[in-house]
């Protein structure tokens, strides 16, 4: 009986290598993370899914406050005029809002769009409140929902509203700027890596990639299951650009007028998408303890039997102040309990039956290698603890283990394109610098580039695409 | 030097009896709490004021999930069709919206509006969700920002957009939906006044005052300085209306299908207009400490003497790990910061200078009562926490101990007018139940009623204002 409960479950996700693409949809909406809603391209977030967001939220804010930012809240719509005065932004921006055109049964006089990111409303509030060199650095951040009008939707990766943090910053100098967008670039990777298990590729985009109106956009990109890469964080560097667009000056220390330097930076609920695809397997999610909104479920077998449960809510009394931890005492049978929290991804599982209560002792499985533990009940916390760090890590090295024999040099544009056909993942090419180059290997190739990686190889001494001196080595691949 | 500069920044803010209005105003941007932004109707939350709101966030929602609810996100975006399908509602709502009528550069099919509260997208998504009544409750949260286009707007108190929660429940019966709609109003109360320091009145909302789709309206309502009624939070109770309009089912236990019962209850920013216009006095704010974003500030005097710095740094890192607690160090007059910090609202004042490390001892001010404390530095941490604690108690009975001196009964129609004229704050006095005569009220006497309090007090036996047996008494009051 349980055995069949649990093949029937699995059976409703769709295997990874047979449709990659439905595998994930089936594990949004079986996991219950997200659902459909009848607003085009808008998802709604369910408790499993926000409960992951709030441990997200929770960790990068604790982040971004111990680095001294401050949250604020800035208005959600736009003035059609105020998105128009940085001309690359607009540009970038325009074509795809969402247009606020009636406030109740009044046609408005201007238009507003609702916001697709806020630097404007940042630059206007900065003109208000920066006058001196002592008023810098600024160091904002807002955790909002925006809005971009998208024509093909995916939950978490492509919605037309998302909830995301958006950092923006005005420092003194140059240097403090894009130290202020290196930071926070760090810390993205830290947090992805370590608390995500999701290793990262830090690099600069290329001009043709970069934010609408930055100077330099940097960003740290990730390897989905499917060899396809997600960007999954950007740190944006302005330099004056907006300052002077929005005539923003303070007195410097020299006390001539000056523009100061700016910032911003955000991620999304993008990054589940990213937790989703790196970690599940075909029999559902597998999520990282230190992210998990249930790191540990006990499951009372043959509950029915006197003692089973009590000992289970004793159990869960006592490991509930230091881990997170559910008791699913539902009159559903053992095995379908299993099968349900294993497509959670519920790191670990404790089982405890008559037999392991006459022993002393308990079972704990692992969901990421299904691993099997008899554990003593006496000090059953600290193996508990144990085996979190230890998921945590191997999660992590797995993953790495995973991208690294996922990317792949080339020298040539034949051996590129041969690559590209075969094997899902990353290529390391050189790039002479052109755009040219770079929209002809997306045309002919099928691949984008992802950034000049931090850490550059040295592949070749020309252009993968022209044979011109080569510039920096790129980063290619399929995007989300 | 230091008294000079106290005396011009007290001065900034007009006295609560000169003009009260612009005494909030005043403390409103003195104090850093929000800024006026261009877009009509909303405000910038600036730091403080966020840090504020978090700090209410952070509490209610642990009150939220204690009684077993759970956060998800909605939409922001509601299709017109489906605003209209519950009839009250659209006809309450549909006049305060605002349209999005473009994506892009795309006119869309249907234009949809930004939710000024979510009812019907969470109806929706019950009916995909809810089958059985093994699925009920449901207990859903969502913290999120909406919006309504008011006509006359002011910071915290209505705004275009604000921030807010809204709780969405569905129940198998209506005692137990009408169970939830008093749990949440107490969960209110309790946060209001022993977290916010604010009494409030709990009641319900005659029939002209209800939420539009509602068949119940509950509310807990306070009193300003100016004797004023803000209504800080309301939880309704629906019955079965939304549920029948959007066709929500559920197998009962008797197997046949049955249409769930309904709440909704809400707090929002708002209840920073309370907190300010409560507490505050011609200083500027008085913050409660549990809300406090700094509830202890470290001011050294004669900071640039050998020792007092460390010192102060030696305390600031001391009581780091229990208080919100800020060390002043910055370049300004100590007399200076003191004004800074009342204005800002700080409940205690640490004062250490050379004299005081001399004799183990710091100086130790109130904000709320400005009593000063000369005490030993060994065991001040205790002390901060008694005060701290004594502060939190004696604000809610100086704001209970006003109000009550606030209230007045009218038997009489005359005596009714009388006592609005002469004295501001709430009026108890009888009513029969009929809208004609609340309109009346309002017109004549320029009070609308608050509500029908829970601890009814019987003033005398017919409606004040027509003379028939009366059915209820109610506060009449002016609101915000």
């Amino acid at each position: 009986m349980a055995k069949e409960n649990k093949d029937k479950l699995v059976k409703e996700i769709t295997s990874r290598d047979t449709d990659f693409a439905q595998w994930y949809t089936d594990v949004v909406k079986k996991a219950a993370l997200a659902d459909y809603s009848t607003v085009k391209g808008c998802m709604i977030i369910r408790p499993y899914g926000y409960a992951i967001w709030e441990n997200i939220q929770k960790t990068l804010d604790k982040m971004f406050k111990e680095t001294g930012h401050e949250n604020v809240y800035m208005p959600m719509l736009i003035p059609e005029s105020l998105l128009q005065i940085e001309k690359d932004h607009v540009e970038g921006f325009a074509p795809e809002v969402a247009w606020v055109t009636h406030g109740g049964n009044e046609k408005l006089t201007e238009r507003l769009c609702i916001r697709p990111t806020s630097e404007t409303l940042f630059c206007q509030h900065y003109k208000n409140i920066i006058h001196s060199y002592r008023d810098l650095p600024m160091l904002y951040n807002q955790w909002c929902s925006v809005m971009r009008w998208e024509k093909t939707t995916r939950p978490f990766l492509r919605t037309t509203e998302f909830l995301w943090q958006e950092g923006h910053t005005m420092h003194e100098t140059a240097e403090e700027a894009r130290e202020e967008t290196r930071r926070m670039l760090n810390t993205y990777a830290d947090f992805l890596e370590n608390y995500m298990a999701v290793p990262v590729t830090k690099g600069q985009k290329t001009d043709k990639e970069k934010f609408a109106g930055a100077e330099e956009t940097y960003t740290v990109e990730a390897m989905m299951h499917d060899g396809k890469a997600l960007q999954s964080g950007t740190s944006h560097y302005f330099g004056d650009g907006f300052a002077k667009a929005f005539e923003i000056q303070f007195a410097g220390r020299d006390n001539k007028l000056t523009f100061p330097h700016q910032t911003s930076w955000g991620v999304s609920t993008r990054m589940i998408g990213a937790l989703i695809m790196v970690h599940g397997d075909d029999d559902g999610l597998v999520i990282p303890p230190k992210i998990a909104p249930v790191q540990l479920v006990i499951v009372p077998v043959a509950m029915q039997k006197p003692g089973v449960l009590d000992k289970a809510r004793e159990l869960f009394a006592a490991l509930k102040p230091q881990f997170r931890v559910q008791l699913d005492d539902s009159d559903k049978m053992p095995g379908w309990k299993f099968a349900e929290h294993e497509m959670r991804g519920v790191p670990l599982r404790m089982e405890i039956g008559p037999k392991d209560i006459e022993k002393g002792q308990c079972v704990l499985v692992r969901r990421d290698t299904r691993e099997k533990y008899f554990v003593p009940l006496e000090g059953v916390e600290t193996k508990i603890s144990e085996l979190l760090d230890e998921i945590q890590k191997s999660m992590f090295e797995r993953a790495k283990t995973f991208r690294e024999s996922h990317i792949y040099d080339a020298a040539t544009y034949d051996e590129m394109k041969k690559t590209a056909e075969e094997k899902p993942g990353f290529i390391n090419a050189m790039w002479c610098g052109d755009v040219e180059c770079e929209e002809k290997i997306k045309d002919e190739v099928g691949l984008s580039s992802r950034c000049m990686p931090f850490e550059q190889k040295h592949v070749s001494d020309v252009c993968v695409c022209c044979g011109k001196p080569a510039k920096a080595m790129v980063i290619w691949g399929k995007s989300y």
